[in-house]
């Protein structure tokens, strides 16, 4: 039994993997690169089996801090789907990534651009520039390929992928990942959140309710972000996605965030539940969605999964080194 | 036939009253205060004949120019639904209209604020004091209980109810009217709409495409509104709801409009054919929404029918005298 | 010295008053109704001692979640600015307060509706119906009147004003206030929170970290609602201090909210360093704002001051036993 | 005199070039590819001649339509700055064009990713996938690079630039600009306006009122996009620039658009009158502002040079054929 398995959050059955990868369908891949100054990756959260343009999947974003350079959420709002895979990595990335993302898409779909309309790539991102040599652009789109095409159920937390480079509360953080089963009329469905942790500062980590760290405001102001992807196969609207998403700030503040200027903070969710079709026959389609009564259920799971995806990114992390040998200590070794 | 049954907005096929309450279950009432400096009144917009908080319709706002008071807009946009009726009237006359509606869904649900929450009036208004006397408040709750008690499908347009003391482009403005019938997936859906205008300058006017007046900017600056309804039975998520309100301004600029500073303008629609039930036992529901591609022709309904009811709000209007003597002429006589 | 004092919310200094009206020229006044099943009242902020409508405060609302039925905020947030007081009150008094403010407005100001537009009136709101009869709407104008004219830079906190009927975490809530001290450019400016607290479920209220209760989840979903006004003369935009605004839910959820469903809460920030004349003889002004690097002193005086506004409303208010013999312990019992 | 000189919009004055250039210190450059089934390019718009990262503009962005792709705007909105260069090209370049901008920064930023953090790229894009093969993604950086360091106040209008592949109202599109002399406080001030036009269907085309093409509604359905920049020296807020950017769709509206599903349709404002420092010695910062009074003259020109915009982009693009063999004819060709 790790530290980690003894920490408690929350009192809602978590997944068997306590992972977002427990959302049917859902799967998660990294390309790592790590080598002196270079200290950096790739994320990609993957939706469910088939084609994602044929078949969207409902999902909205919601902006906690708009100050990040994420691609792709003006179209999730205005149309309500997700038509690629989410890809995480570093801020100078993301036009790379988006242009690996239209060649995947491309690929698999010889009708866009010609027959149809074009695509919406989704990549969202933070600064790893502390411990990464971030000007020097190293992420290809081999590397998004890579992340796309290992994707499993199975995947690594801590420093890894895109979280390989980042910081979190001035230890090291990543990639954090936590999951909650949840039971409505009789049916049990699963709530996954998946986080990149890049953002706070040491004294205010906050682990359960108490202070991790004694008291020190010496450290330089927080240039950080987070970005948190929340899966589910319940289903929602769209609008209900986004309520979903804005209740992330919550688990976030458990953990000590007073949500800083500099940090990026943005929260995407999807349900594999309504698959929105490219192409249908019938202009009227039937979706699920809850009765907005059973919301609190829900509310709870992102609140509690989000505080376990910051803390076990934080603890999964191993120490670091970077860029100009700027070092990042794991949590792991302060408890 | 008369001169508004010859003016053609667009070539989508009206419904046969050419009036939102073609929307099968649609009801509109009145209550019209004209005496003297008094020129105001109440207009009431019925979504369905059942109990409106027992049975909630999918519902969404847009702020178009947000220079209004306005209520219960928010809790529209949270939750996607209406609740009670919509209710129009002039600005300082939403506090009195707020506690008729509370009043009116009290009486028809005696679980709101025992058993069950509160509930959510909206009331809709513009400023009509040029023709009104609005210092002096006159509107009181029983105005706006006989504008409820008295929806019906036949209804006026023109100087009447919230429309009696409201101007537009400088000449006398009030409610119009106008609806769309739409062929889905072989059958006949409606959507209506209902406006009160109270905005702009006369040398502004466009009546499809011509300007009505000779140049003259010599006019005060606009201290109007203009409210827009969109009723349709057409299935709908809010979010589509939303996209279909956002359309609005396109008929509202085809009369002329520039959307001046002081002229809050808000469109809300909703669709009785998703009815959001207060009490549920289950908790997943099902949902009728549209396939996007198919929303082009709902978006030009809305644009024409709410040009067509800007431009019949004044062709049923008649000239008034009001406070201090002020005037509006017709359009009817200058064309 | 009380257990309030022994409390610590952050490491920023406090005000002399810890209350919003450190802020200089800020005044609160209370009317409380406490008698058998009407146990409920009101209570105004006001921004400064002049004519709020002839000097605007800056202003910006966020919603945090909008199920709720405030008035007044759709205009904040088109122009920017506040030209009444805020009122605070219960969810059926919202349109009597309307009522009331706009007659404040015109008695002060002849000009409304006559030779200038109309009035903005704010009034927040939570619904304080377990304690309170709040179908019977006792709430009259006279009562807000009261509350405006006493208003005073000394007021209680606790069960008084809108708090009087308000339950939060399970127990007694209601008014709650806190300020900080914040040197910006050698100068020494000041950030006061009000809140209206009426959320929560007893098992998750968290002080400083630690869970206040046994856990027990059998309690009734959560119905309530929290408001939060903000108030500082530290000059900043209007977006701004909708940023400001944003960081209030971090105060939440420190004292163990997740944002449920049914919880109405909005954030209203003012400022009183740029005032908006409501005539002005000059098209451009001149306006000083915040540079943004300057922000995050501020986002966390609104974390621990809103915690503390929170946690200090529970600890200021008294037992309570109102409408059926409902009744709500105080948090100072249990501690 | 041309047709275009000949036709009148509104009756403000226009700019001594009648281009977005007549703005002191707004440079326009191209780079245009047009070969067989290539026709595409980038069009970039300078707001000042400093470094843009250093001395940032207030800006706003509005999403009319959100059915696009464009880079940046998240930030834009949060912050109220542009720090970049504004580059527009088509759909699939929009990664490559955001690694150029980030080049273009870094190069003159030392500091960028170093001692301070990243920078924020902002590109706006259409659909030209009729004309251009856009699957084959053309586009390189070194496209990107031609086209900001060629800006210049004079800049050619039509088929150039992102403008070369585009289409508008089924004929050819492409780049349109327009300008407008507004007089405040006895100085005198510009606003320009610049289109990328794609959007429409031939049947809808209004000029000046008047339809300009018989009925026919057999074209495909509209998969195009239209962007605006508004540029001024006018001092404004950036929410003040949001309001100004809400009126381009009047200006749409008027050339006949129903703002169709498939077009994504932005507005990205920026004014030059108030320049926020990256450092910053001084917390407090003065800006200029409007009294809102003085917004409807902006809102007035910002509707009629936006509709002046579209019509000149039509009237300067030449016939082109391209992908596929597909044909556009020119407006000028009609007329």
């Amino acid at each position: 039994m790790t530290v980690f398995d003894s920490l408690q959050f929350g009192d809602i059955k978590r997944g068997p993997q306590n992972l977002i990868t427990d959302v049917p369908g859902v799967r998660v891949g990294h390309c790592t690169l790590s080598k002196g100054d270079i200290q950096t990756g790739v994320t990609a959260v993957i939706p469910h089996e088939g084609n994602i343009f044929k078949e969207k999947v409902l999902a909205c974003a919601h902006v906690i801090n708009g100050f990040g350079k994420s691609a792709g959420l003006m179209q999730i709002n205005e149309l309500g789907t997700l038509e690629t895979p989410v890809v995480l990595t570093n801020t100078f990335a993301v036009g790379t990534a988006v242009n690996a993302l239209i060649k995947y898409s491309l690929q698999r779909n010889p009708d866009i651009g010609l027959t149809t309309g074009t695509v919406n790539p989704v990549v969202l991102e933070c600064n790893d520039g502390f411990l990464n040599d971030i000007r020097s652009m190293p992420v290809g789109e081999e590397h998004v390929r890579i992340a796309l095409e290992t994707a499993s159920v199975q995947f690594a937390l801590g420093s890894v992928g895109a979280g390989m480079g980042m910081s979190c509360y001035g230890l090291k953080g990543g990639i954090g990942s936590s999951s909650r089963l949840i039971l409505l009329d009789d049916s049990c469905f699963t709530l996954g959140c998946l986080v990149l942790s890049n953002f706070g500062s040491l004294s205010d980590l906050t682990v359960l309710g108490k202070k991790a760290a004694p008291e020190d405001r010496a450290e330089s102001s927080d240039k950080g972000s987070v970005i948190i992807i929340i899966a589910t196969d319940i289903p929602m609207s769209d609008r209900q996605l986004l309520r979903m998403c804005k209740r992330a700030v919550n688990g976030l503040a458990r953990t000590g965030s007073y949500t800083s200027n500099g940090s990026g903070e943005i929260a995407l969710g999807f349900t594999t539940a309504n698959r929105v079709y490219h192409y249908s026959e019938k202009h009227i389609l039937s979706q699920n969605v809850l009765h907005e009564e059973c919301m609190d259920i829900i509310f709870r799971s992102v609140s509690d999964s989000v505080e376990e995806s910051v803390i076990n990114s934080m603890l999964y992390a191993r120490p670091a080194t970077g860029r100009a040998g700027h070092q990042r200590r794991a949590l792991s070794e302060m408890i």
